[in-house]
């Protein structure tokens, strides 16, 4: 496989022949007429094109946001930014691609396979681990599983990011447990199951977004009914129905609180553990992201712009090496 | 030492002869005259007096919420509940009693010390070993610390609760950091920080209280000044001025948001952590303490009454063993 | 059938043997000794028993909250407020007595069968009647749905108190969709499909009381589960993967806003009107409940208390003719 | 009287020559030289002007929002747009204008006339029935009502909207009203009322925008002086000092809560009834809006962006004819 | 006049012959029976009945909430609390008693009348004067004003508590218009015609209690209308349109946002100061009570409760003399 | 001293050669090319300059917000704006230019130090007087205290605001206390400790901006930490502890609620009435700022736009002379 192409460092004056994927369409207008700038991506960043005018147009006809496309052109520079001059521009059909290369990605995620299974055969109850087999023995589900990312566009928001974050949140959760008592075997189960609903409310194929059933039903009810849907499925019930209002409860209130979209709280031990578990994974891995946004802070420690994705918070990079012992300690 | 009495497993008849605390003195009027009845209890548990009729006042002048109380009594039975009737009582010296004995506590400490020692050792840091060892290598403040509880009447709310609830927190932020790509040491200092305030804020010589002081400032504030204060102290300052904000900044922000009392929210991703460190180990405890109040779920397994430590959610306590593997399988 | 004992009006000195319903049972404590007071009721309303005392004890041991009671007493008064003085109190088997005389009741249900069933005859939409008829033309579905409450303490709290809600939400909806160009049918299919789940979530033989499935679940989940269940079941499914959709939405949506329980806010016309027709029957109805809460007002127009159902608002319940046309008009 | 031009479809190359309003005159700037852009509209819709540069500015010197201009040109295209470009436009006198084929509309209100003034006739209550009068048989009011929007953007926003609207909120009021054994006639009364202060705090002549003491007073507040003013102007008044205060109740709490603006909320009734009644008539109306603005969807169900008018929530448009019957049924 | 009985400095054992007012009749039951206590109170402040049991009940028939009346009686101590053992009670006509004697009160008022007069002839602008002459030279007004109390049950609820809340405002105003640039004139008049709707909304002839038509329009639109109603009463309009919508605003605006209850908030800076000049008169007023409840702090610096007029704060009367100068200084 | 050049006021074709500030270093772009514009003020206001186009950027190498600068041009106007048409521009040394001219100020400061000083010199209370002069009677802290705005962008965002706000509060916070019978010594030391944090948490030397460790741990903490910093100086401590914790009460809980970002909520008089006379000070400067913004107004009495420092409310500038007394009077 060739190497990925790394879009953020190309030089000025750097030949491009690849593959990118198109992430917007962008019309622009001024007074000397209107344009039209392609936001250009793989998995290693992104870049603009260089304006299409009026009569670059034919260039373009028919590209959408979405489009695998091969590209040539050539890096260059307008106003101390770099852009893609495309002197050849064609979509490519969606087989033909490898997906892995075109959005941001966790990378392997066989070792997340592996902490997530050795995990799981832990478990001592035979009904639970039965249950949980039912999705995570099965090779349709963990397909769509280390590929659906965790969200569409804030933490985890990669191809693989649903895996990673179940690893980050079942460590988190374990520990937890530990601490409070709660059934351990149980809480993983709650870990492994809260996001299901995830691989049915978003598309990942090229451009994150919500499927429609993602936005008419929610991931939250939806992890439930495919819970539902397989333990209706096998000949005998793995578990009693008690035991399913358990696991269904768990899906259904890891939000924490009604206005955060569960339609139910956390009622039992393990509930409150996981839903502290998903919050601390999620919460942090956003600040970690806002710390890597290099263009968000200018010169500054602080950042200049405040981040949706931290509920309007700013955050600081200032860093210490709490260095060299204090004289004469 | 003599064997803890164990108040709410004596069976009517019993006969009492022991060091008890006075939790709470009601005053009760009924039409009959009124009438006084006394909450006594120990570490493992709590018991009501028989009423104290207007005849028998002069036995409990001068009684107080707090005192430590010699008690001679036998265990009668009222409409059900278990009472103590009281023959002799006479206030002890708060010096001659073991406050252990008399209030909860989560026990023997040592293995939270070992633990937290050994993290601590574990800090690759010097100016931050440093600053953390000007408390946590001073007796005066691990003699307090090993006694506060982390909260009047929430979570931990025990002799030796903070202690407990730090190691949790120090666990839980272990892994957090981990997840999330935190400064490791930077995390466990601001575990070891955060709550210090505490120490001034509370007063745990019997019954819980805050001070006036923990009204007046809180335990956020106190907290920074207490280690703006020692920072002062040594005559070379243990770290740089930018170091000694950032940890002002773990203490100052970890309830996470303003209308929790922090009067600034998290800025760092260390910070961050910490935050969801902390309120993973309270809430989780919170649910806990919630499900072992036995008398709040009568015969049902869902409570009958809503929880005020929980935001007023109720707790289910249904479990399984989800025992024999599935037929078949 | 004799008739039904008219509690709220009985004088004192009337004779009472008849068939009530323990409602609560009351442990008071006084200085002269505990006692207890049952709260008795039938469909007429409620009253209270004298208290009985230690020595009365063995009259009512085993009398639960929810039991049906053969009785025995007079009518006496007490401080200005009736009460039952009992004679003999004795449990009756569940199965010999008849609910509908002990419980709040709407009273003959055929009439709002007529209603709903005329109106879903006016569907013209095969796929939706068939799906509506997987309910509907349920007689065990039916059994259920008119016996079931539409709340436990708030509005419609009656037995067939679900099935009168769901007739005035209808009313109201098919006005409602008339104004705002909602499909007509689709409208309807949400108004008999949104409150199912409350046969799961609600008890109602005796006193009203959630489920343990109903705290763990919610109402509004477990009716999208009903109804996933049953489209399931079939040979053939009744509808469209895409027309399921819109039908769990409608369900789902259906309290408007995420803070109320919604998993989801509503996305379409139909369910928009459904929130809203839902919404007007509701707080309607509570309103009427609380004007008709004689004790709440006194002598007075405006309420003495402040009404939990209404928010905490009071109401008035000031009136007038506006008689007499004005002189000269 | 001639046919309304079809703004949204007139194709290329159409010769334009007809009266517009200017809905609003834009300033722009470029590199190339700033510009202005006029929005004309009529009751189909609104199309942009090609740009005025700086050399065109003599012929749109005067030109301000909310004038009625003769505008002759052409349709040209820009980037795919459809744009007016402008040969000729001048200012004309307000008085020579008809307003409804400028402006949107619901067209003709005689059958809303017809329907309102029925169900009044139907009132049994002579007091009640006069103070209505004062207002509904009042040309100059009838006159203003019939063509005062029911909002300034939102819902009904259109001549005649607020007569449309009181139409809608009456006939879902009275099914309201009969579901809750509400007083009709006095519902009815609030209905007429409740909206009336919209006349003195909106504008429409022309662009719809809010008077000034509209701003400073609020239609609530309006609306309840406008009843109190008439009230004290016949010779004899038409209703008791109670029956007015019930009215001015019925207007000053319609919006339900304080912080939708009410300074009190619903005590009564009847003031219940007409909150929801009008609070279903106004949010379904805008989710109608919302779902038929059809650039907001695109190629997809769901609506491309959130929609002010429904708090942020989005819109879908996915419909079914639930169409052949399933096979066998 | 003789002097008023000095209810809580009364000791055991006085002798009582007075004038006292009925401010609450309790039920109470026991199991020796029921019984009902009086609160009596008079200006200078309250003391408890002893208990009048079921055979003392001839004595206090028909007497209620409100009443003044004639009492006979002793001080007699129970469980620590004084209270009044009654001989003799008899109701008063309301004519023949003096209220100041018998309520709270600001006490001699003409010092407030002689300051606002004051201020209020320093008004320049002859219009304003001549507008606020209607309500503050009419004796009627004044008669009212002098009596009316500024709350129910919160800030300055006492006779003539209104006047002296009016006086704080004015001279808090007045500071605030003189550092913000506002007119001074406007905002003496928004002070003095903000509240006048409580004339109309609190009734105090005895206990304080709101009016119907304060429950159904609300303190802050009755002022709103009898502004209306005096500037429509003279034969010429005193002021413009304009300066009475500026007047009406400045009442309607002054509880500073919806929520609080104003329909809509201040635009003016006239506007803005009188909010916040009321709300300084208003909280700091209410703190001032809390400090002075003396039970509410035991012996304590910290109040052992929270206040509900300071929305559930507590309060803090640790206070210094700063005495003596530091040594060396 | 040469005549501040009064920007906003300067004709078309004036010549220009003075010393500026650069606000804002905008870059846009347009399809002609990129180009930038500099925002340049002084003390009078401020004025955009004629674009750089990417010929003129060697003229602009360098320039940053913040600098000040020489600058040579002619006023010309551009669709209606006039804007600078630089011909020369050269950044100067800090140190040579004039702060005060080239940023918004409050103008002459010894008025507002008679004034304060004044006042402090009333205190009778020795120790109190002692602990204000650890401050006031410091010229390094004068000197930066009388050049500190009292915000970054809203209420007193200019030179000197600190300390006019000062006074404000001061005056304010006199007649409360009077008003309120709080201890008026006392009140002053809070309104004259309450921002000195600000001193640390803003910038003010060019643009106005936070500090890092304003950031990190808020003007509220600062001032508290400056105050025990100061405390701790001198060789006896000037007060006594429980002092001390009053006056950090006072800073700490000035902003009255948590959700503000004070840490702890008032439980003092002297403290409620310090947060209340900030809030006066505060919000009605912030109206008065808002109904100075001409340009928001167009020609209506009613501001076209919403200002974010009103909270999103509009403001209204319609004013009267309240003139001619009405005939007749």
């Amino acid at each position: 496989m060739t190497r990925l192409l790394d879009l953020p460092a190309l030089p000025v004056g750097a030949h491009v022949q690849d593959t990118l994927l198109v992430l917007e369409v962008e019309q622009k207008s001024s007074a000397g007429g209107g344009y039209t700038v392609l936001q250009l991506g793989n998995a290693s960043g992104r870049i603009a094109s260089a304006p299409f005018w009026e009569q670059d147009q034919p260039q373009i006809v028919g590209i959408r946001k979405g489009h695998a496309v091969q590209v040539i052109g050539e890096i260059s520079e307008y106003r101390g930014r770099r852009q893609l001059r495309v002197t050849t521009i064609s979509v490519l059909p969606k087989e033909s691609v490898d997906l892995t290369r075109l959005v941001p990605s966790v990378g392997d995620v066989s070792r997340y396979w592996e902490t997530l299974d050795g995990w799981r055969r832990e478990i001592t109850k035979p009904r639970l681990a039965r249950v949980l087999g039912l999705f995570y023995d099965d090779d349709g589900f963990r397909h769509d599983y280390e590929r659906c990312p965790a969200s569409i566009a804030g933490h985890h928001a990669a191809l693989g990011g649903l895996l990673k974050h179940t690893v980050e949140v079942a460590a988190i959760a374990r520990t937890v447990a530990r601490a409070a008592g709660a059934e351990p075997d149980l809480v993983l189960a709650g870990v492994l199951l809260h996001d299901i609903g995830k691989l049915e409310s978003y598309r990942w194929d090229g451009v994150f977004e919500y499927t429609d059933v993602g936005y008419l039903l929610g991931h939250v009810v939806l992890g439930a009914r495919m819970l539902d849907l397989r333990l209706d499925e096998p000949d005998e019930p793995p578990c009693t129905e008690q035991e399913r209002q358990l696991l269904l409860h768990l899906i259904l209130s890891h939000h924490g609180k009604l206005e955060f979209g569960s339609p139910v709280t956390p009622l039992t031990l393990e509930a409150e553990v996981l839903h502290w578990a998903d919050n601390a994974s999620a919460k942090t891995a956003s600040m970690g992201d806002a710390l890597h946004e290099g263009d968000a802070f200018g010169e500054g420690l602080i950042s200049q712009r405040k981040f949706w994705q931290l509920d309007g918070r700013r955050a600081y990079r200032g860093a210490s090496d709490w260095g060299a012992p204090p004289a004469g300690a």
